[in-house]
């Protein structure tokens, strides 16, 4: 029986959207006030699912406790309280979008999980903005 | 990188469900208190999901801005603070059920979305209730 | 020792904000789009909060079942899936505005509740507006 | 037109993760605080989805009073202010584990449900743990 | 100037609401299924609420990882994953009403934060029924 | 009748707690990881309430849609997508936290609405930490 359990966590961060191939014209027209030099910041919403069958002893997919140990080393040590643009090695030359937070979590956690379990991230920027990668 | 990008909106109207072709007594009987000839109403939430390919020039699937700018021309400034069977000429001749609100957006917003991007709807009549439509 | 205690509700209804005193034009001006003549609607969620002492043989300040039946037989069956303005007595001549709707629910909650008790309307007419009234 | 609507309903319940074949200390270890001996509980919120085609006569793939009626008959009124170890037959002799329960929620709710009709189970064991069961 | 400070956590227990100065049968009438005697169990969610004076050289009230620190000791650790009515001193004689857990809770708490603050404390029992208490 | 009316709103932001009075020690010491030189960030909730007489003509206290435009004109163009301490005039000398933002909102906002009204101020930083403050 296959089944998904999810688990939620939070990190707050800073961040700036700018292409740095670009003018800063284009990048205002393009990104608009997400492109404040100064930066601005997010309460990021995460979810990380897991898919797999049931083990009969334990009645779990994954521990929750330890897919709450891998969030904590490997996203909330890694990205809360921080600006994403200067503080962290993933974002030093990847544009920080919702899309591309969303990548970087899944590609971090994917090492950590039994290959034989599917990983989904869902990232929400805003309440009103969010993203979903399957690592498809 | 396949990615899918989700936008919230919201929009307040009046509904009733009616069958034309039955008598008021089955309208009665299957529709319940929702064929109240005076008309309810619902806030309906909408969430709209785009899934594609990561540009790597913006980091962006869709520009959120401009998915925020048809969902307004092309929903909320038809539906919100209408009546729908009475304003709109969608639901003239159609029951508008969650399910069929949910397909007429997924159609009135399709025709303005990049064809290889996928589309799906997910509409809120209540907190409890709720549809999703991708097209098939 | 004193405490609150709340029990949240839900109704759904049509509404049109008017005042038959002033012009079309007027009423259009100051009401916008809540003057469509075809009605929209709301989820209107509501918290019914009661203050008082704790029974110590109880360890209630009102049985919660109580408190819920009352908000069933007073607000649910007489606004959910109404037109406020055509169906219901209390607004044939009362504009619904939310800051009138909570009103007319304390007044009708009021005479069922013991008057030791101090009695509390919260009102949401979407997500993002909701009033407060006590009786005051 | 495939279409799914879904239904979310709650219910609150207590419960205890042990596994008879291990040793007290082994069950400590593996299931930690969750292993109490003398329970401890969750608002469990439960979300039915159903997909199929909508019938053009009523707008509807289901009707939600019919759902409604049937999450209470076979999930409410079985395990609502419960002990799910103690009171049902359900888990006398299964784990009841977010995973455990969603597939006895199905199994329970698929019986009753069109064969032409897919179903799937959502449940949040907390606002930040939750589980997909799809029958799959 | 005077500002309120606020601090949400949560807890997971068991409970049972039984008056053992009664009959079973005059515990049935009152308390419902929420006399069940194998216990059912909710998801607390908390809200501790402080206010006083902005310090001029913090900009803070309270210091919110104090707050956090002094809701996981004197809260979280005594009541989460508990069975309230059997693994708890403050509830072996107090029947563990929303009312009676809040009132706890403000006294375990008050005597760790400074009295020139003032102390409420929200205790939400499900999403629809919650209680206040302020000391008074 | 006394009623109060509340609109909620969002801006997105970037911040840094600081004492410049303070050594770097010490502002790590008492700050954290809200002292990280490069910035953090954060969605921030508002609700502004606003209470007074319900106005018999439009059954309203204060027009929401103009309560709206005031928020849009006086918080969010002045603070949604900026860094707090570089781009703002208010928090130039003043450390940005949510105590010391919600009094400049409340201070921003009072000189704009009826003094026959009172004005109170709910911002919260993250889903689990909020302020209030009615300009006492």
């Amino acid at each position: 029986m296959e089944i998904t359990v999810s688990r939620q966590a939070q990190f707050n961060a800073a961040h700036r959207l700018h292409n740095p191939d670009w003018s800063e014209e284009k990048n205002r027209d393009v990104f608009g006030k997400c492109n404040n030099p100064s930066y601005h910041g997010h309460n990021y919403k995460l979810i990380v699912s897991v898919t797999g069958m049931i083990d009969p002893e334990t009645g779990y997919v994954i521990d929750m406790k330890i897919l709450k140990q891998l969030i904590k080393e490997h996203v909330e040590d890694k990205f809360d309280h921080r600006n994403l643009n200067l503080d962290t090695a993933e974002f030093a030359n990847l544009n920080p979008t919702a899309e591309n937070i969303a990548v970087v979590i899944w590609k971090a956690l994917r090492r950590h999980i039994d290959s034989a379990l599917h990983l989904k991230i869902t990232l929400y920027e805003t309440e009103r903005n969010f993203v979903e990668y399957a690592g498809k």
